[in-house]
């Protein structure tokens, strides 16, 4: 009965909505100023009320969880650490800058070596999708994936907490119109969305110039597809911006940054005509996808989908291991 | 009521006092050999003894700490990581190197996506001045910015090490006559230091030529300057080495390094004609502004400068949570 | 009475055995699924039954261990780390990219520097003979250093772990058969062995290419030697891969990668011509001195030798400290 968090495209709904419903519980306690006290473990697996006065129950303790980031990001696998060391675990962190690969060793290699170690669970990222399902299938069955973003394939905890935190902005997600924008073919980001927000009954559209648009992304996906940014603008109940990688203009995929803003950038005219919720993974890039104004405002859902991340990823932890 | 650490020119005598008793009483645990017993709270603020014996009680467990260095320094990020640990906090260190800022995040997206992971305080370094200040003005109240050492504006803690080891030495410092050498244009060690040792009534005096002193040094800091250590050799309890950056011989500060040395460096002759305590922030140029004798001799307070370090680092973050 | 781990060249075999044994109690463990729980102490320091079953005691709680890793070596470095902190140590990690070795400063003035932060124990690695040695006179006696493998001299802990794999296979290793292959000539892995396998009583047989293997190994060691792989193949009752470095084949160590696998590698052939275990200290160059069938095979230790690994430091980690 081994668990991994792979992707979202094979995880059932039930499944999906209690991890939301755990996350809402462990943020509760990152959203109090003051020391963080000890969350108690999952009502059903023990008397939690007595143990969470104690303070002292951590349910990783005893573990060991490695985050094997072989594609850099800070904010990611800072997320992962804190939401791993909060619930007890001791935790390592590998990135490929300061990793055996630099001597030849290969993934494999490495994840076997860790495993052989007594680490129990692996939150990896890799620029080649497919790689944490591959490691998984190699692994003894008591020890854990995590795919932490795997090449252009799923980013499951990115769409868990984008969702929980659209959850408890617009409520049931059914039939809400939400919109996701920019460079969507090389995005793990929007596809994990799409296949979540689906299963929640969401109308998702992807917006973006046919050069970053994946072939066939509306049967594929089951959801809408346009180039115009502004056909949704008006309708869309929340929109979700992607972050442009700047190099791929060099690569012909968009003819300028200025253009790029222009056609799918949420300035400040499109705040304007818009009441949509702002959603983006981050890191921003200011003035271009977004308006520092708008990173910050009222209606931007930012700084809340960073702090979601940490619950979400306790309650994916807590889960996995359960 | 938020508590941060931006200036030793605006902290109170008051507050610099009970910082540096406060380091005292951490330094004695820091002394001794064997396992390291968990210090106690203040005695102000609980019952100490009976904790104390517990050995269990941390002043900071719960709270989250991030230590940001944009600038290099495996030395000082060292120190108060010990000193962040040793009281129980969670602390994640990060580095310009491994941070999204390669990716184009700006400082203040890096810190404000952090506090929303409940991180609860900031040690900064940054190479431009008033970063400390700039951040901390745009986080919450409940969140405190310890600066690190910001462009060559201040370095607090080291100010308040060198207070504490040149007190433990010399007893009351005023009216002590303590000389800052070398590179003080472009030092905020010199700056913190001439600050702080001119609130407990020392004498300082500014030790560099023309090119590397701050215009209108004396009248700023109220303190007095000169081209020539001889002049301060004879008459000066301490002696505070700085580093001199050998990149800024290139850049026309000062002609050549063994001119640098025959002129401000602390040589053996200079050794021999003073009976001052020397002092240095590290790392040391051996053989140019400090011989390897002196650095580890008995006037020498280098090595102690550092086990202050981790004590004064423990007593200001206490501080700032109390 | 200060305790270091400097060589294996001057342990007494008593040591040595005391070691092996403590690591097989730590291996149990490790091999455990399901989280770690807390080794009890050296039985004869307390009464152990009591304080394992409250799962609290860590024999290094409240010290302080740094791994100075001069040298890259993620695999490494993080068994010792895991080794520590299962042990309840306080764990920080330098390596020279992150150090402040950067701006010049010495191998010395770190390890004083980090001495005076009360760091307890350092484990060290670096590509200089001697170091840990040279660093261990310099320290007091309070401080314990561990070789984590100082240049082609030894690497004691390597040693200690292959050892303890081959006794758990081979049962007493008294007129054992063993060959090591490869590299001799750069491997303080090859000499550690050697020193080792020789107190334990095994019969030990470099294997290398005239151009890799040490002057006088024969006499320095109290061994056997031979160019030729196939003479041992049938005899031994385990094989030592060594990592060939593949880089030295431009400085005309050897002529080809293809050349030295038909000579010296452990090809599907030759595995079927032997019952030896196969031994390799990783990183492995699969296809070139190990096939990938090979490494993970029924007759392959090399994960075994990682887990053990763990093992055998919390063994050497207990040993300096008590």
């Amino acid at each position: 009965m081994r668990k991994d968090l792979l992707t979202i495209e094979a995880l059932p709904v039930e499944t999906i909505l209690q991890l939301l419903d755990r996350s809402d519980y462990y943020l509760e306690f990152l959203k109090a100023s003051g020391p963080l006290t000890t969350p108690c473990p999952l009502p059903s697996t023990s008397s939690g009320q007595a143990l969470e006065k104690e303070g002292e129950f951590k349910i990783l303790k005893g573990y060991t969880v490695a985050n094997l980031f072989f594609e850099a990001s800070t904010r990611t696998r800072t997320s992962f650490e804190l939401a791993e060391r909060r619930l007890g675990a001791d935790v390592i962190s590998l990135t490929p800058a300061v990793s055996s690969l630099a001597k030849g060793e290969s993934v494999l290699d490495t994840i076997l070596v860790l495993e052989a170690m007594k680490v129990d669970a692996f939150v990896v990222r890799h620029n080649v999708s497919g790689v944490p399902k591959f490691l998984s299938e190699r692994l003894p069955d008591f020890v854990h994936v995590i795919n932490a973003g795997d090449g252009v394939h799923e980013h499951p905890t990115q769409a868990l907490l984008d969702a929980a935190e659209l959850r408890a902005a617009l409520g049931n997600l059914s039939g809400k119109r939400i919109a996701i924008v920019g460079d969507i073919l090389h995005s793990r980001v929007a596809r994990s969305n799409a296949w979540l927000l689906k299963k929640l009954g969401a109308h998702v559209t992807f917006v973006a110039p046919d050069t970053l648009m994946p072939r066939n992304a509306g049967e594929v996906f089951g959801i809408e597809t346009t180039n115009n940014l502004d056909d949704v603008l008006h309708s869309s109940d929340a929109i979700m911006m992607l972050r442009i990688q700047l190099e791929r203009q060099a690569r012909g995929f968009f003819p300028s940054v200025e253009e790029y803003r222009e056609q799918y950038g949420m300035t400040p005219e499109r705040m304007k005509n818009s009441t949509a919720l702002i959603l983006h993974p981050g890191p921003i890039n200011h003035g271009i996808e977004l308006e520092s104004e708008a990173v910050y405002g009222e209606r931007s859902l930012v700084l809340r989908q960073v702090k979601r991340g940490v619950a979400v990823r306790m309650a994916v932890m807590e889960w996995v291991f359960n």
